[in-house]
């Protein structure tokens, strides 16, 4: 039986593919308040910036839990902050790092995005559950869980870096929101899992042509935001970036499926870019 | 005759499911105005966090009544208050208490969520329907009246607990408001009671799964609200709310006739918490 | 021929059945700016509120152009005035003499709504428009015209009360705008005439049956505001709006061609009620 | 041949009707900062409406190049200024002298319009191209071109003053932007001429039995703002508004092809008014 | 084979056609604050503004990475700038420029659109894929590569001046950003390449009748912005706009597939004119 040719699984089978998840992550928007921000003393200034630079700079610096600063383009907002924790929590204690910056006055919260980095595991998924049918184990018995924990335990192992990433080292950032359509007959969630694992392999092969050009990074926010997908791309050509999403808009998963957010488009910068970007 | 195989009714039985209906609930949301906030006096912060600790703590403790607060993660706000009451008039009272601190200046609401607890009888609307035509009591007239207001108690004293439930004491908590789509071929109120009936039946399986990592509590807001159910979540474990909500979409129920509204991820904090979120 | 079995009129007939039209409507929603109105000393505060209170006071007390005040749930606003009146220009002027209070310096407008009680009149426009076709009488003719206008005097002095209502007594307030879908299939403006007198006379048939515990008042606003009608229904149980508009979303006139705008719900209150909403 | 039968013509042939153009046109609304203008001194405040007042009247005074103020009803502004002018030039320059008036630090621009005066001429265009595929003449040639120019201009002759209009002097405004629906099967843009003059004729047959009632001025605003067209409609009785728009609804052209964006409804005002409206 | 009849290529054949890409654009659109603005001393306001106009007349000076001013018409802002440059880095560049202007203490950024000029290559990529596929290369193969960027390069040489313009001199300038759709029937990505190159050819005659009076340049988004496209259109006559966009709507390409964003409508203006605009 070919890759692509799945039986269909009884009724009571998931419908959602396994996937595993890595570090919660924040977005975070800000326009500069810069009228506000010119009346301020230079050396209060010079103080909100040096200590703006050292919190970033010690959050950048890290192995773990790292954040990192972009330069956004656009009335949507100045300045972006990307936060990769290993919960909510240390995310909650991101935004109220961020908060207590004297800086944070005059910024303006514009957006935000909160999401989970995600790998889904469409071809694991459905190789398990062949498995499991043939052995006749059933859903949702304590065998049939264990089965599923050990897959998990086997992936996870396997793609622990693309879980914990560091945020790459690209100087360009294209991040959107996407969700999967339900409408009328464009409806995901009504696709069995074997067709959908076809047109995410499909999808999958567009992003693949542009690996060495791109670093994406996928997060899953159902639940936790406003989307069910948030994507990361990263390049050191921003025009890649036109293209593959270009590309991409006709494979059959996105010409048929996809819902698009809004776009934000930045350029990375140091800790040490903050003077030179809030210079008056 | 099978559980799912309900006869179809005359046009004029209800089509509504009969509800039970508990807690008047109020979802706030607020974004604190920090820059405005550290421009007061330290001796007057100190007292506006010793009120407002003062009155959520009194609100906290109370057995029926109660409020819980949260903190947001992202720009939609940095507080969530939720009330339960025993009516409206007690949810504006809320309302004020919250609007009178001190603390009040310095927060913005960003929206808020107006519902009532509800519990939908599908599967008794139905038995109870079946019997009333069996014995040929007609809609509408008293006898039929009094059956269902014996129904209903019935059923309100087997539930209480439910429709007057403590604010559930886990760390983190997603609530989204959710509408059914009334769109060409997708219309839930086109659907018969028996076939509504049969769906949630389904999309109940699959909340029964996580019985024990998650407690939901539904609320109505037909004619409260601009959505027509809010869903609140709470659990200890993020990511079982990307994982419920995420399997559910696939129920036949959600995948053709849901509608979600905005996602809202919080973690519970204690009214003594309000100082350091408050820290400047 | 049965109530429901009208012939369909040749394509010059009218498409619209006749309406009459009563107290032009307005309703305010407002939010209160607490944090500006603190700073007010407490004297002014109380000027602003006895001035408001006796504003109102007299506004409330009149049995002809009456307006009345109602306390919202939720962050949509704080206080909702709705001001009945003999035209668009007494509107006009009680919008001014509401602009004009001190009290208005800590109002920030959330939105309104312009309109005109209505009482459509499917039944006495589809028997007239028969009594006239068997005549021979043309569409738009002097005879027509003379029918037409003898037609709205009977109708207009018989249901007189319903078109210049009081607000009614009752302790909530629901109100929200709504539309007829113009979609694909669900096209409500290609229905003929008697199809849609059916689906009112159904539609209204559920509303009767809460016909002692809700006021139901229906203004027209096409021309005037965004969406089509506003419903005002007021009741002594704000269980009964959930329970009423549930079950009319399930009327055939709701579930095909209903498109709902927000929900605002409301306590009513006094004008001696200010000084406590209004409590610092 | 009947006037409704018109051949289908070669692919080449036009599919715009031809159009003529008048006054540029700009409707502005303002909510008005009452709070702010409270605190102006009192000398201030009459100099100011002194100015505006006088600006105003001159706008006014104008046989062509005419402007005219209305007060709104509800929060959507206080106050519209309508401009009628010879090119977006004049209408750039009358935005700018509202723009220095000291009044101005005092208004807020909620919204505006931007559209252009125009007449479709969809019988002369039908009847042109019928004679012009009888000679024989190619469309886009010079001999076409010339013809066009030809029948433009007896058409410009003929309805010159409706192309340049005074403001109507009738009591109240309704305005409204609209589109015409390109959506699966009701797509007005994939209508032949034909077929779209047939509706534009019977929807404008609707309009003629309220000519005495309602002068109605149609802007064209493709290219210049988001909607396609602006429709002014001007009363002396408000309901005429509701029940001409009602009774257009159920015309094929409106209730299959049109889209309505928001509706303003506003008293007309002279400049002199501006005192009392303006009155603190 | 005539033009317009390309066979069907094999599934793995790029469905997206070539592009080239040449100036990065920003266009960025400003309120003005004028309350704030005439608080200025007059000294201070008169440096502000000969800095501004030093800066604005630099940029407009340059033969390559050009800046241009327009005046909007209407609320949605008063000054339009837009940016042509050689990358995103010198947008963001002259977007801080910009923000650190004196002037901009008084400019509100009601909104902006990130997008690089590109040109579509539907007939040579339709071309080169029939060499390619007569040759028996195969898809992404290091031939087929190198045929494309050969094919790309020798494009590029004869259309430069078109990705690398002038801001064109007319006094008049309509942008809008647009979409393709992606609806049920009306999904352009699901079309075949062939079709779309049809479809486009057919879009560009309407373009090409008015090629002397409107300068139309293309911008992509795809990835950068909201919306797919962005459309500059320049002309003398401002009615060429409606004309021009009302005929376009007509041909397949837009009746069937286009969706259209706001539309902004603006008046070219030489950096001496700020004295002018930011008269008080």
């Amino acid at each position: 039986m070919s890759s692509h040719e799945h039986r269909k699984f009884p009724a009571d089978f998931p419908a959602a593919p396994l996937t595993l998840e890595g570090f919660s992550v924040l977005h975070q928007m800000f326009r500069i308040r810069r009228a506000e921000w010119r009346t301020l003393e230079a050396a209060k200034r010079e103080r909100a910036i040096a200590e703006a630079s050292a919190t970033f700079d010690e959050m950048a610096r890290r192995e773990d839990r790292e954040s990192a600063l972009f330069s956004e383009l656009g009335h949507k907002g100045d300045l972006m902050i990307v936060h990769f924790r290993r919960s909510l929590d240390e995310l909650g204690e991101a935004q109220r790092a961020v908060g207590k910056l004297a800086l944070s006055d005059f910024l303006e919260a514009t957006t935000s995005y909160v999401s989970v980095i995600e790998i889904g595991l469409y071809e694991a998924t459905l190789a398990l559950c062949e498995r499991l049918f043939e052995l006749g184990i059933k859903p949702r018995t304590d065998e049939w869980r264990a089965e599923i924990e050990a897959e998990l335990s086997r992936q996870r192992s396997k793609i622990m870096p693309r879980l914990f990433p560091r945020i790459p080292e690209r100087r360009y950032l294209c991040f959107y929101p996407m969700d999967k359509k339900r409408e009328a007959n464009d409806n995901w969630y009504r696709l069995s899992m074997s067709e959908r694992r076809r047109l995410m392999h499909d999808h999958g092969m567009v992003g693949r042509r542009y690996a060495g050009e791109v670093t994406q990074i996928i997060s899953g926010s159902i639940g936790f935001d406003d989307w069910e997908w948030g994507v990361d791309l990263f390049a050191d050509d921003p025009l890649v970036f036109k293209k593959l999403v270009y590309e991409m808009r006709f494979d059959e998963a996105s010409a048929g499926y996809a819902k698009f957010g809004p776009f934000y488009i930045a350029i990375r910068m140091k800790p040490s870019d903050l003077a030179s970007t809030f210079a008056v």
